[in-house]
């Protein structure tokens, strides 16, 4: 018997729940989990059901969609490795905490490569066995260094995430567009705080007494794609930006491998610039 | 159209969701939140299902019962006032929180009395126009003490729930009995450290770094009941025993008014000695 | 034998705190608790003893100036209750915290009076018997509806501290500096994030998954001052704004009561728009 | 100009912050942070200064001497690496966060080596250039195994610190007493609640709301050595007890580390079982 993760974001209508229950039921689906959520405001409906059964995944496919409003998206995935890439500059916190956890078997993950614009975490890197190719863009317009990454994320294939650890580069609406909804980033400060460059000084600027860091989508304003996840850590006058800026560190690595796990388990929904999470 | 709780507490079996939410459908009624568990270990399934709809409650009830397993409990709610009584000693925090929020309307409670063995609170009880009972435990074995209570409580008709906010005795065994999951005290630790009489003096002796607070509903050994909330704050080598019961104050009160509303929106299922909350 | 708080606000330089030590030691005087701070960026350095001895106050005021760099400001206080005015509009949470805190003891504070544009919290406020005094808003000036609440805060003695505990209208520049670094608010979102109006609507349309709240002086940038304290709580797609509302609730009191008690304990500098609290 | 750190532990009497203070300033040093403590139930005075300037450490040393009182103890180290040495058992989280932090320079300390009764985490830790030891435990008595960790141990020099990173063996009396205030141990739940074996099975036996991580340095009773550093996380009922082992590794391995960094920085003094951290 073999699990399957069922994926439904729809119109919200009355008896949805019960339409594909009932399928399931027909299928002889067990179900191992269930969750539901209805967004009043933008009339949508969500759902993530684990279920387990012998069962003919276009036949599922077909009568699920049947019963489903239209314009709905059904996805039915069985647990797997995805394909990610992932993207650094020179820090080594969040791209290892991955790299040991990938190690450890703990992500539902491939790493295929890491760039970066550096050679600096070559070492680090390869100590794991993973491809790091270094995509330097000195000397290069910012459109001709992205195209050059495009093109050494395009050479593989089924990319399905591509993380951004600490990747310390703005990117172009173009790139963006290019992976949509793919690229997962973390932001060092407590978003919609200190958007932009060097929040930590910002915070240290601003007196706060709490910092923290987001992950989220990207897309083409900075650092206002949907949140996944955030964490705080509490700070005091003794701590300078850069005490603050060592401390994030582990919030940072934390919130951002939790919010590709949970992407990875395909626990997240997209609408309206927001993330629903099961 | 009226506003319904439904709370579903069964032996799991396969298309439980189907068949409850066929009915629901059959009964034209429009789910507002869905929330199922199934505790695998133990084999149980907990639903509680908010629903709206022009229904008559005892024909939804049979039709439910009717697909239901064997023994299931099944509960249909309408959001209203509960009855209940608070239980103090001397200290003012937890019990003025709930005063307070009763007071706001926060709380979808009738406060039919305080109870104390002392006078202390009553000047702040009787602002509120609240009766307060005084039942002294002088010269009385704790049974006599506890009877009274007891005759005290049941005067009033239809208690849901007595919310010990922060009473400081032992209760016997017969009067727990007396009021069968239907007692919420707040422990002044994370449970299950520090059972037992002055936790945060516990606490400071051994050294912890986190202090905490505890709501759980009350059975027959002592600070073992199931938990419904907890709650924890930072302290240091800093802080003497009184500064954390000082500051423990702020966490308590926050975990057992939060434990309490729990409660009054049905929100809590107890099985095996654990809670499940939706 | 008496206590005193000894508060240094000073340029740093070399030997302050072997000069102070020096005449506390020459005083005879015991040092229950210290603390230092050192703002290097600003050189300048911050100081808080708490001692206690039987001393003449000016004696010691003259030794203590003495050894301090010029421009000093030193402060010895008594542990005694503060004059404190609390300003409210609707919302009863704050407000409720602050008066049972005070009910109970465990504020150094007496609570002058409570100023609110409406009448609705009035009969809360006169359980306490302290006086509610109403003046709205309507059919006023800003300027003019402020100027008679100046009147009104006047017309009381020392008052230390106006504590704006969910006082829903922006103040003018005029009643800011009319009482400098005296007035404490609670914002109702983690600074700087969502200043202004309906922080918890802006934090649902966001979609955060933290809410938070934040204590600070005001000064005339709007929620712009030396933030005091600041608390969150983790919120998800299932909060409505209105969700966010009510848990927020719980936070921003905690968070105002928290930063009321370190003002009253005389543990808060303010520098450069920023606090350091000891 | 060099940095060091003074530590002074000693019996608290009047004026040693005084003394102290004057003789800093009388060798010309400049105080870069200060922090003092007096446990007055033990009448005990810690300090904690970091101080800067061209001094003869032994010269500076019999002046400090000479003002404390009796029995006191002074360390003054400059800020330098360490030698630790790690002991794991299967589990890669903790030690693979230990080994990032080193690589990245973030830790004051050299790994001379890792011991294990186990070769599963060789592959991980070879990456990294660090000696791997397996020593088996297999036929052996606990006391011969041990003995073969310390022959192990002291064929190194100087080494400070012995990390506990999961090592999942309980050590007898002899082991810890040969290494006393020197090994720091990492327990899977928010001591003292769940001492001993498969802490997060207790806690969700338990039905606990939070679950935590508790880093201590080892005495002779299980799990009951001074604590450094705890942290905690929620969880609910959803939560199996693998799903609390899963999510409690993130704050393990944080746990850890901070305590490590704590130890490495001398930040750390212990006194009564508890320890006082600056």
């Amino acid at each position: 018997m073999a699990q399957y993760r069922v994926l439904i974001d729809a119109n919200d209508e009355k008896g949805i729940v019960h339409k594909v229950s009932t399928v399931f039921y027909n299928f002889d689906l067990n179900i191992l989990s269930n969750n539901e959520f209805v967004d009043k405001e933008n009339n949508k409906f969500f759902m993530r059901s684990v279920v387990d059964g012998d069962v003919d995944l276009d036949s599922l496919s077909t009568a699920l969609i049947k019963v489903l409003p239209q314009k709905s998206t059904l996805k039915i995935v069985a647990p797997k490795k995805k394909n990610i890439i992932i993207m650094a500059t020179k820090e080594m916190h969040a791209l290892g905490d991955i790299l040991i956890r990938h190690e450890a078997g703990e992500l539902e993950a491939n790493i295929l490569c890491v760039i970066s614009n550096y050679d600096i975490l070559e070492s680090l890197v390869s100590k794991f066995d993973i491809p790091f190719i270094t995509i330097s863009h000195e000397n290069l317009e910012r459109a001709e260094h992205e195209a050059k990454i495009i093109d050494c994320i395009n050479a593989f294939e089924d990319v399905e995430y591509i993380v951004l650890a600490k990747y310390m580069r703005i990117l172009n609406p173009s790139f963006v567009e290019a992976f949509e909804n793919k690229i997962i980033n973390i932001h060092h400060s407590f978003l919609p705080a200190f958007i932009g460059a060097n929040p930590y000084k910002q915070a240290y600027n601003r007196g706060v007494k709490i910092i923290g860091a987001t992950a989220h989508f990207v897309n083409n304003n900075l650092d206002e794609g949907p949140i996944i996840a955030q964490e705080v850590v509490h700070v005091n006058h003794a701590y300078g930006w850069r005490d603050m800026q060592r401390l994030g560190k582990d919030v940072e690595k934390i919130v951002l491998s939790q919010a590709l796990k949970l992407a990875l388990e395909n626990r997240i929904f997209i609408h309206a610039n927001k993330t629903v999470i099961f």
